[in-house]
Protein backbone atom coordinates (compact mmCIF):
# COMPACT_ATOMS: atom_id res chain seq x y z
CA UNK A 1 0.00 0.00 0.00
CA UNK A 2 0.91 3.47 -0.92
CA UNK A 3 2.04 5.26 2.22
CA UNK A 4 0.61 8.71 3.56
CA UNK A 5 3.45 10.68 2.40
CA UNK A 6 2.96 9.57 -1.40
CA UNK A 7 -0.41 9.86 -1.75
CA UNK A 8 -0.49 13.48 -0.34
CA UNK A 9 1.73 14.54 -2.86
CA UNK A 10 0.02 13.48 -5.45
CA UNK A 11 -2.95 15.55 -3.89
CA UNK A 12 -0.77 18.21 -3.65
CA UNK A 13 0.30 17.81 -7.31
CA UNK A 14 -3.08 17.11 -8.59
CA UNK A 15 -3.98 20.92 -7.06
CA UNK A 16 -1.21 22.48 -8.91
CA UNK A 17 -1.25 20.75 -11.99
CA UNK A 18 -4.72 21.05 -12.54
CA UNK A 19 -4.35 24.85 -11.32
CA UNK A 20 -1.79 25.70 -14.02
CA UNK A 21 -3.39 23.88 -17.08
CA UNK A 22 -0.58 20.75 -16.99
CA UNK A 23 -2.73 17.95 -18.57
CA UNK A 24 0.21 15.48 -19.06
CA UNK A 25 1.19 16.42 -15.10
CA UNK A 26 -2.11 15.89 -13.80
CA UNK A 27 -3.04 12.97 -16.20
CA UNK A 28 0.06 11.13 -14.82
CA UNK A 29 -1.45 11.18 -11.58
CA UNK A 30 -4.31 8.80 -12.34
CA UNK A 31 -4.31 4.77 -13.24
CA UNK A 32 -5.16 3.44 -16.56
CA UNK A 33 -8.28 2.02 -15.38
CA UNK A 34 -9.09 4.91 -12.83
CA UNK A 35 -12.43 6.52 -12.93
CA UNK A 36 -13.96 10.19 -12.32
CA UNK A 37 -17.66 11.30 -11.14
CA UNK A 38 -17.68 14.97 -10.89
CA UNK A 39 -19.88 15.63 -9.81
CA UNK A 40 -20.61 12.88 -7.68
CA UNK A 41 -24.32 11.37 -9.53
CA UNK A 42 -22.75 12.21 -13.05
CA UNK A 43 -22.16 9.21 -15.57
CA UNK A 44 -18.75 7.77 -14.94
CA UNK A 45 -15.77 8.54 -16.78
CA UNK A 46 -13.20 5.71 -16.89
CA UNK A 47 -9.98 5.64 -18.48
CA UNK A 48 -7.48 7.76 -19.22
CA UNK A 49 -8.92 9.04 -22.60
CA UNK A 50 -12.41 9.75 -21.04
CA UNK A 51 -10.46 11.62 -17.75
CA UNK A 52 -8.15 13.38 -20.23
CA UNK A 53 -11.56 14.69 -21.82
CA UNK A 54 -12.63 15.85 -18.67
CA UNK A 55 -9.77 18.30 -18.42
CA UNK A 56 -10.08 19.57 -21.47
CA UNK A 57 -13.73 20.16 -20.62
CA UNK A 58 -12.97 21.41 -17.22
CA UNK A 59 -10.27 23.73 -18.48
CA UNK A 60 -12.28 25.49 -21.54
CA UNK A 61 -14.66 26.98 -19.05
CA UNK A 62 -12.29 29.56 -18.30
CA UNK A 63 -9.06 31.36 -18.76
CA UNK A 64 -7.96 29.34 -15.54
CA UNK A 65 -9.72 27.24 -12.63
CA UNK A 66 -7.90 27.35 -9.60
CA UNK A 67 -7.64 24.71 -7.18
CA UNK A 68 -7.05 26.12 -3.60
CA UNK A 69 -6.47 22.99 -1.88
CA UNK A 70 -7.29 22.12 2.25
CA UNK A 71 -7.24 19.68 4.89
CA UNK A 72 -6.34 16.42 3.02
CA UNK A 73 -7.17 13.54 5.16
CA UNK A 74 -5.13 10.26 4.13
CA UNK A 75 -6.45 6.56 5.88
CA UNK A 76 -5.25 3.85 4.40
CA UNK A 77 -5.65 4.03 0.77
CA UNK A 78 -8.12 6.53 0.39
CA UNK A 79 -8.35 10.48 1.15
CA UNK A 80 -10.66 13.12 1.19
CA UNK A 81 -10.18 16.75 1.12
CA UNK A 82 -11.90 20.45 0.99
CA UNK A 83 -10.81 22.83 -1.50
CA UNK A 84 -12.11 25.80 -2.83
CA UNK A 85 -12.40 25.96 -6.87
CA UNK A 86 -11.66 29.56 -8.58
CA UNK A 87 -12.91 29.88 -11.80
CA UNK A 88 -11.18 32.81 -13.64
CA UNK A 89 -12.58 34.60 -16.30
CA UNK A 90 -11.47 38.02 -17.25
CA UNK A 91 -15.16 38.86 -16.32
CA UNK A 92 -14.67 37.79 -13.37
CA UNK A 93 -13.86 35.08 -10.45
CA UNK A 94 -16.37 32.54 -9.38
CA UNK A 95 -15.61 30.79 -6.04
CA UNK A 96 -16.95 27.36 -5.31
CA UNK A 97 -16.17 24.81 -2.20
CA UNK A 98 -15.77 21.24 -3.14
CA UNK A 99 -14.83 18.04 -1.40
CA UNK A 100 -12.86 15.35 -3.46
CA UNK A 101 -13.15 11.96 -2.16
CA UNK A 102 -10.33 9.58 -3.84
CA UNK A 103 -8.62 6.13 -3.77
CA UNK A 104 -4.95 5.31 -4.86
CA UNK A 105 -2.87 2.55 -5.58
CA UNK A 106 0.01 0.93 -4.85
CA UNK A 107 2.11 3.71 -6.71
CA UNK A 108 -0.26 6.66 -4.92
CA UNK A 109 -1.73 6.55 -8.10
CA UNK A 110 -5.32 7.48 -8.45
CA UNK A 111 -8.07 4.65 -9.03
CA UNK A 112 -10.96 6.96 -8.46
CA UNK A 113 -12.10 10.56 -7.95
CA UNK A 114 -15.54 11.34 -6.88
CA UNK A 115 -16.14 15.38 -6.49
CA UNK A 116 -18.70 16.76 -4.32
CA UNK A 117 -20.18 20.27 -5.43
CA UNK A 118 -23.07 22.11 -6.23
CA UNK A 119 -22.39 23.94 -8.96
CA UNK A 120 -25.38 26.50 -8.22
CA UNK A 121 -23.74 27.50 -4.96
CA UNK A 122 -21.06 29.21 -7.03
CA UNK A 123 -20.86 32.33 -5.66
CA UNK A 124 -19.03 36.14 -6.94
CA UNK A 125 -15.57 36.23 -5.58
CA UNK A 126 -15.02 39.21 -3.49
CA UNK A 127 -12.42 42.35 -4.40
CA UNK B 1 -35.14 10.98 -2.57
CA UNK B 2 -34.90 13.21 -0.68
CA UNK B 3 -34.05 16.99 -1.37
CA UNK B 4 -30.97 18.96 -0.48
CA UNK B 5 -32.37 21.35 2.06
CA UNK B 6 -33.76 17.98 4.11
CA UNK B 7 -30.60 16.26 4.06
CA UNK B 8 -28.66 19.62 5.12
CA UNK B 9 -30.87 20.07 7.40
CA UNK B 10 -29.68 16.07 9.03
CA UNK B 11 -25.98 17.04 8.71
CA UNK B 12 -26.76 20.39 10.81
CA UNK B 13 -28.41 18.19 13.61
CA UNK B 14 -25.91 16.23 13.33
CA UNK B 15 -23.19 18.44 14.58
CA UNK B 16 -25.11 20.28 16.68
CA UNK B 17 -26.47 17.32 18.70
CA UNK B 18 -23.01 15.27 18.63
CA UNK B 19 -21.49 18.73 20.05
CA UNK B 20 -23.98 18.97 22.92
CA UNK B 21 -23.95 15.70 23.52
CA UNK B 22 -27.85 14.83 22.82
CA UNK B 23 -27.21 11.16 22.39
CA UNK B 24 -30.90 10.44 21.27
CA UNK B 25 -31.14 12.94 18.94
CA UNK B 26 -28.17 12.08 17.25
CA UNK B 27 -29.18 8.69 16.67
CA UNK B 28 -32.74 9.34 15.44
CA UNK B 29 -30.75 10.71 12.39
CA UNK B 30 -29.75 7.44 11.19
CA UNK B 31 -31.75 4.99 9.65
CA UNK B 32 -32.21 1.20 11.35
CA UNK B 33 -29.62 -0.28 9.53
CA UNK B 34 -26.84 2.51 9.02
CA UNK B 35 -23.23 2.00 9.36
CA UNK B 36 -20.55 4.16 10.43
CA UNK B 37 -16.75 3.43 9.46
CA UNK B 38 -14.85 6.12 11.50
CA UNK B 39 -12.53 6.69 10.93
CA UNK B 40 -12.30 4.97 7.19
CA UNK B 41 -10.36 1.60 7.50
CA UNK B 42 -11.54 0.29 10.67
CA UNK B 43 -13.98 -2.07 11.43
CA UNK B 44 -17.60 -1.08 10.25
CA UNK B 45 -20.54 -0.46 12.98
CA UNK B 46 -23.93 -1.72 11.76
CA UNK B 47 -27.19 -0.66 13.02
CA UNK B 48 -28.16 1.43 15.99
CA UNK B 49 -27.02 -0.49 18.69
CA UNK B 50 -23.28 -0.34 17.53
CA UNK B 51 -23.35 3.30 16.69
CA UNK B 52 -24.85 4.11 19.94
CA UNK B 53 -21.92 2.18 21.33
CA UNK B 54 -19.59 4.36 19.18
CA UNK B 55 -21.45 7.78 20.26
CA UNK B 56 -20.70 6.73 24.27
CA UNK B 57 -17.26 5.54 23.27
CA UNK B 58 -16.56 9.13 21.55
CA UNK B 59 -18.59 11.34 24.23
CA UNK B 60 -16.04 9.55 27.29
CA UNK B 61 -12.74 10.94 25.40
CA UNK B 62 -13.77 14.11 26.53
CA UNK B 63 -15.62 16.71 28.36
CA UNK B 64 -17.11 18.59 25.30
CA UNK B 65 -16.28 17.17 21.76
CA UNK B 66 -17.56 20.40 19.36
CA UNK B 67 -18.05 19.80 15.92
CA UNK B 68 -17.87 22.85 13.63
CA UNK B 69 -19.22 21.40 10.51
CA UNK B 70 -18.73 23.88 7.09
CA UNK B 71 -18.95 23.11 3.38
CA UNK B 72 -21.63 20.72 3.34
CA UNK B 73 -21.79 19.47 -0.36
CA UNK B 74 -24.87 17.13 -1.49
CA UNK B 75 -24.91 15.39 -4.65
CA UNK B 76 -27.95 13.62 -4.56
CA UNK B 77 -28.77 10.81 -1.93
CA UNK B 78 -25.19 11.37 -1.09
CA UNK B 79 -23.01 14.36 0.48
CA UNK B 80 -19.72 15.49 2.50
CA UNK B 81 -18.10 17.86 4.43
CA UNK B 82 -15.16 19.46 6.15
CA UNK B 83 -15.55 20.13 9.92
CA UNK B 84 -13.06 20.88 12.86
CA UNK B 85 -13.40 18.55 15.74
CA UNK B 86 -12.29 20.24 19.20
CA UNK B 87 -11.71 17.60 22.01
CA UNK B 88 -12.27 19.78 25.00
CA UNK B 89 -11.01 18.50 28.60
CA UNK B 90 -10.57 21.11 31.58
CA UNK B 91 -6.71 20.56 30.69
CA UNK B 92 -7.29 21.21 27.17
CA UNK B 93 -8.42 21.38 23.97
CA UNK B 94 -7.30 19.55 20.62
CA UNK B 95 -8.35 20.38 17.12
CA UNK B 96 -8.93 18.02 14.21
CA UNK B 97 -9.90 18.43 10.37
CA UNK B 98 -11.85 15.41 9.36
CA UNK B 99 -13.85 14.98 6.21
CA UNK B 100 -17.20 12.83 6.54
CA UNK B 101 -18.80 10.90 3.83
CA UNK B 102 -22.66 10.19 4.23
CA UNK B 103 -25.60 8.72 2.64
CA UNK B 104 -29.18 9.28 3.13
CA UNK B 105 -32.74 7.38 2.35
CA UNK B 106 -35.73 8.82 1.46
CA UNK B 107 -36.31 10.70 4.68
CA UNK B 108 -33.41 11.86 4.52
CA UNK B 109 -31.58 9.78 7.77
CA UNK B 110 -28.12 8.53 7.48
CA UNK B 111 -27.47 5.26 5.98
CA UNK B 112 -23.83 5.46 6.25
CA UNK B 113 -20.73 7.27 7.30
CA UNK B 114 -17.32 7.50 6.85
CA UNK B 115 -15.22 9.86 8.53
CA UNK B 116 -11.87 10.61 7.17
CA UNK B 117 -9.15 11.81 9.71
CA UNK B 118 -6.14 11.20 10.99
CA UNK B 119 -5.78 11.63 14.64
CA UNK B 120 -1.98 11.83 14.69
CA UNK B 121 -1.78 15.38 13.27
CA UNK B 122 -4.50 16.66 15.80
CA UNK B 123 -3.21 19.96 17.25
CA UNK B 124 -3.23 21.82 20.48
CA UNK B 125 -5.86 24.61 19.86
CA UNK B 126 -4.41 28.31 20.15
CA UNK B 127 -5.19 30.52 23.11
Amino acid sequence: MADSTAIEATIERYWATFSTGDREGWLALFADDATVEDPVGSPLREGKAAIAEFFDQSQMLADRIVLDGRTAQVCGHEAAFHMQIRVITDQTTLVMDAIDVMTFDDDARITSMRAFFDPSKARIADG
